[in-house]
């Protein structure tokens, strides 16, 4: 292991100095940046002087809070207690200028400028918004060498691209806790997100506080909920990090929890309560529905626990809900879902279709646009900006409706409701489309995303990474989010011609480590579920073949899941195998991969080295989580993976070895290409990631294998 | 590092076999154990029914969490969700039995028995407070071998040998967070600790919210205090878990922190603000006292910060506090501190003189004395019985005040007020003395605790392991408190005659992995704050150096902080250097004794290769940690401890080498022993733990050595 760290660490800094050099280790990227010669070091009397607008408690708390993390990060005890208006001083070594105080909206003004030079460096921006992102700049800026602490010497100019840089998280499917929320607004703040897109409510639970009518978050949850005082305090933590929190209600489908409590708001007779979809179907043998035989088949006819729109006590009960709501929410936004409604619930409904016919309704669909007009409605009246996903678009969409766009064009299950450039002709447009983060993809793919990248519409507001929770709870769910939704966080913060992908990893794994000293678990969180699996027995073997492992791609994981243990539900099934503890794109792939493009392209004898560490680590590793295995059912799930990394690396080495003999053999090559097809294959839903490139170094040369990856 | 792991494995698994067979993995030891052959094998099909007195919240919310505990320890997905009084079945795999419904308290009946047999295991208690005991038994109980997870076939009879078992947590120094202190309450919970006894109040920070007196918290703290819904909630959270709060506010001294919001209750006019207690004197040059010298000097003479006795003011303003904390706290005890008032900020204030003279008073004891006996009234009034630290305990002290003891009767520099068993005869007595996690003492110490061992009086009702936290914060707290507070809490729940360090030592670190499991953060928080010394850098070799360095024992450390950094507050001191993140009490140490014993004492081969194994590692250590050290100020503290502990293994293999080859040469024994003692030198702060153990090999047989720490 020992040599493997030290010859990728060396070569990690290498990628540094001759990669992209303007971009440093910032993430987002900046608009402009001019680095300049020299550093500006930091010692025990670095002070901070607010100046500009000061009666503004938020920038001080950020400003203390940024202070305190450089401290720490040094760990030089700065000699500066809690900074106040009081500290003005103009030789200060950060002066912090702020014209006007502002609060966290889509709208305020975000940009900000940063010079630092040897003395001195100095944030100006115009509202106190556009200095909290350039206080994360600086925190980004600070880097460290031979001499110690320093910040680099340089200019920049910075605004974002788009003014929604969401992340969409559920706390439905699992409960995400108080605590965990804060962690994963600390990390949006570090990569200048501003809208947390809080999906409260599905069929799984009903996660918050109502007193109007309590018994939604009392039979509509397993007891997990945010309390009102908890949502009002997320709300303000948010904001002091300058994001916005947008909550969704989802309706009218996606609305069990709702049920549990309040039964004569649906469109079936109850009883309900909060879990899968599929539930209040298989309790209801006595519903004649068409046949499922496969996934396509369950979206179409599943009956799923639905509002009864023709009801005006739905609407009634709305109105006083959403009021509930806008009390504690004050962005100005809501989000009501609206998707995935089938309207087979309805179907089954006589006095509905009644209804419909009564009201010249041709189809279920017309019936969803009436409920979601209705709601818009109730929207306006409570002062909101109606959001929801795309299955509220239509042509008779009031115009400053915004359409939150999730399906990909190319998907064969449900139809896409148009491309963003066109929706966006008609209405504001979110993307979460590529975004989806529960599909356990790389970072690039993210990065890469083709919806972004086409957008030409300015009526395209940003987008949201989106992670949804069937799969991840309180101890997995850093990992599964961070550092992969900083990926695209960039691609909406940053120039639309920031797309150096090898540029982005680099940058990546730096922040990686700079949230986990933050205190984010991804890491942490991560090593800790190694030591469950080893019962507490050292890990350093286990991890170095998780350390090369990642999910099935898509869907698939989530579908193994729900046939395997179909009675249990999310919320209680333990998240601790092997595939729910990795994390999606890990470090590791891309170390390695970088080293193989360097070798094969320009055969780099530092990077053949650092490759034949990795490969004999790999080989050997086997050997030694043997007797880890025995009796452990759940490492047994990962053994196959065990025997084939050693036996993939052994193939690495000898084709190093003949390449350095210059021995070729087509023969050879076919017979271990054909081996390592066999060790691409899945075992209970994980996959060694790093096959690929020991294939590369079998045939000789890179190859640009299309990774095409889909949902199912 | 594979061997040594490997080896040491299957050798603490011997020492299990071995060892003091009736106590399994359980800490603390019950009372009485009776292992039976035969293991209960746990499946998918694991159910829990609760009998007896069902109406009982708190019990079902503790059934529940310690079924997905072992949900999620086991992986198995466990089919019953959550458990309610309906799931009543005489067939369960767990049959929890409770008679009467029962609030955590001092008093309460926490008796329990469990038999488990392979078909079932049967939890009885009299109280919900004893079934919540028993639960983290069944807890500890499970174990895994090749087959999986079971519980071995047992019957234990238990009950707790002190009726107070505490933990003091100081959040004044460092504020600790609102989800460390849950975190905490866990810990506690799974060794059955029943008091958290809170340091809210201190001269550097006042933590409480106060509506009556909103200045104390606002002016009297940094900006980081409970507020009273988190107050509530942390007592209410405990109180699920059978754990009472005993809030603390310290007075009449260490009460800089009151008056900065309110100085007219203080003995020497304002300003104040909270801060470290020297901070007045300091302002106050005019203020003319005998000279600082020494440390004796400083306890002695300093001028610290105090409430006017004389003043009836005071008394009205502590009976307003007092009966707003009686809401918020309703354990029924409530504790005053009244520690090291040297009674100078009295003497120097010619009113209080003047008045002490009036009422025929000889001396400032007098006078504390009577401000005791005010706030003894004060407390009656509002139904609290009075704990103080010691120097509250005098002839005339009401019988019902509980005398928290906290000086070694041995210290030389503060007089200690009488042998716990001697104030016993006249008050209930608690014990700190010999409890004080702060002082970085190995965990045997405190289990050997003279103080405790020697009760014989009643009147003793337990102790309270005691963390203060001029060097702790939220980064490093569970570290310092855990797992050494699981040794005090084994000392004052099981039998007097529970006394193997040996066995203790195993059980230990399984339960540090437990907890780990369970969330607590003192290994990942390890872990990180070495990937901060490196920044990011892998922490492999750091970690082998770090696992056997501790801190220097006593104040020292605390010492050395304040002439480093003078000017900074212990609120805003970055706590990242090494001997702040390591643990007190590694591991490591404990596990390389072990072997050393047994290869000296037994001539055991397997031991001596793991022994060499070790050695190894440590040997080649330095030239891999090396180029980690150049610019990294904070890493090249341990620099020198690097090179030491690699030269102390060569010797080590070397005195190996020597004793297989049966050669004995005196003067060799000597010239090593003399390098030996030079590298148990400390180097800021920590020292090598594993040297004394080299120095046996060296002489070749185990020395007794006497380990005797003093607080300076």
């Amino acid at each position: 292991m020992k040599k493997i760290i030290l010859i990728a660490l060396l070569f990690s800094c290498c990628i540094a100095v001759n990669g992209q050099q303007n971009t440093l280790n910032l993430m987002p990227v900046p608009k402009q940046l001019t680095a300049m010669s020299g550093k500006n070091r930091i010692t025990n009397k670095f002070t901070v002087s607010v100046q500009g607008n000061v009666a503004d408690t938020v920038l001080f708390k950020a400003v203390n809070r940024v202070y305190q993390n450089l401290n720490r990060k040094t760990g030089l005890a700065f000699g500066q207690q809690y900074i106040t208006p009081t500290d003005k001083n103009d030789s200060a070594s950060l002066i912090v200028n702020v014209k006007t105080k502002a609060e966290a909206g889509i709208d305020v003004n975000e940009s900000y400028s940063l010079k630092a030079t040897e003395k001195q460096i100095v944030l100006n921006a115009v509202t106190t918004i556009g200095a909290l992102r350039g206080l994360q700049t600086i925190i980004q800026l600070c880097d460290k060498d031979e001499s110690g602490y320093y910040f680099p010497c340089v200019v920049i100019e910075d605004s974002p691209r788009f003014k929604w840089r969401g992340l969409m998280l559920d706390v439905a499917r699992h409960f995400i806790s108080y605590e965990e929320m804060k962690r994963n607004i600390d990390a949006m703040a570090a990569v200048k997100m501003n809208v947390l897109h809080w999906h409260l409510t599905d069929d799984e639970g009903f996660r918050v506080e109502s007193k109007l009518f309590p018994l939604l978050h009392q039979k509509g949850s397993n007891g997990d909920y945010y309390t009102q005082a908890q949502l009002k305090e997320i709300v303000r933590y948010a904001a002091e990090r300058g994001i916005v929190v947008v909550p969704e209600f989802d309706m009218p489908g996606h609305a069990q929890s709702w049920f549990a409590g309040y039964p004569e708001l649906a469109s079936q007779p109850g009883p309900y309560h909060p879990g899968p979809r599929m539930q209040w179907q298989k309790e209801h043998p006595e519903i004649k529905t068409p046949p499922v035989t496969s996934i396509a088949d369950i979206v179409a006819n599943m009956v799923a626990p639905t509002f009864d729109p023709t009801n005006e006590k739905v609407y009634d009960f709305l109105d006083k809900f959403i009021g509930e709501m806008a009390g504690i929410f004050p962005s100005g936004y809501m989000h009501i879902g609206a998707d995935e409604n089938n309207g087979q619930a309805w179907k089954l409904n006589p006095k509905i279709m009644g209804w419909m016919k009564q009201h010249q309704m041709q189809s279920t669909d017309d019936l969803q646009r009436y409920f979601v007009e209705r709601v818009y409605g109730l929207m306006k009246k409570h002062h909101r900006t109606m959001i929801g996903w795309e299955e509220i678009y239509n042509d008779k969409l009031p115009k400053d409706a915004i359409v939150h766009k999730w399906i990909p064009s190319d998907n064969s299950m449900i139809k896409s409701y148009g491309m963003a450039n066109d929706i966006a002709q008609h209405n504001p447009v979110l993307i979460s489309e590529g975004f989806y983060l529960d599909l356990f993809l790389p970072a690039y793919i993210h990065y890469n995303n083709a919806s972004i990248a086409a957008a030409n519409n300015p009526n395209i507001l940003g987008g949201e990474a989106a992670q949804w929770t069937e799969l991840a709870d309180n101890n997995n769910i850093d990992g599964r989010i961070w550092p992969r939704a900083a990926a695209i966080a960039e691609r909406l913060w940053s120039p639309a011609n920031v797309t150096d992908v090898d540029d982005m990893y680099r940058r990546l794994y730096v922040l990686s480590n700079e949230l986990d000293e933050q205190g984010l678990n991804h890491l942490t969180n991560y090593e800790r579920a190694l030591r469950l699996l080893t019962n507490g027995e050292p890990t350093e073997h286990l991890q170095v073949l998780t350390d090369v492992l990642s999910q099935v791609k898509g869907y698939r994981k989530l579908v193994a899941m729900m046939m395997r243990a179909p009675q249990a539900s999310y919320q209680t099934t333990p998240l601790t195998s092997v595939s729910d503890v990795i994390l999606a794109d890990p470090a590791t792939k891309r170390k390695f991969r970088a080293l193989v493009k360097l070798y094969l392209e320009k055969k780099d004898k530092n990077a053949e080295e650092a490759i034949r560490a990795y490969l004999q680590t790999w080989k050997q590793n086997d050997t030694y989580l043997q007797p880890l295995f025995a009796g452990n059912k759940r490492l047994m799930e990962v053994q196959d993976h065990s025997k084939n990394l050693s036996a993939a690396a052994a193939i690495g080495l000898e084709a190093l070895d003949r390449m350095d003999k210059g021995i070729t053999d087509a023969a050879w090559v076919q017979k271990q290409s054909d081996v390592l097809t066999v060790f691409e294959k899945a075992h209970y839903e994980t996959e060694i990631v790093v096959i690929p490139e020991i294939e590369e170094l079998v045939i000789g040369h890179t190859i640009a294998k299309p990774e095409k990856y889909s949902a199912f």
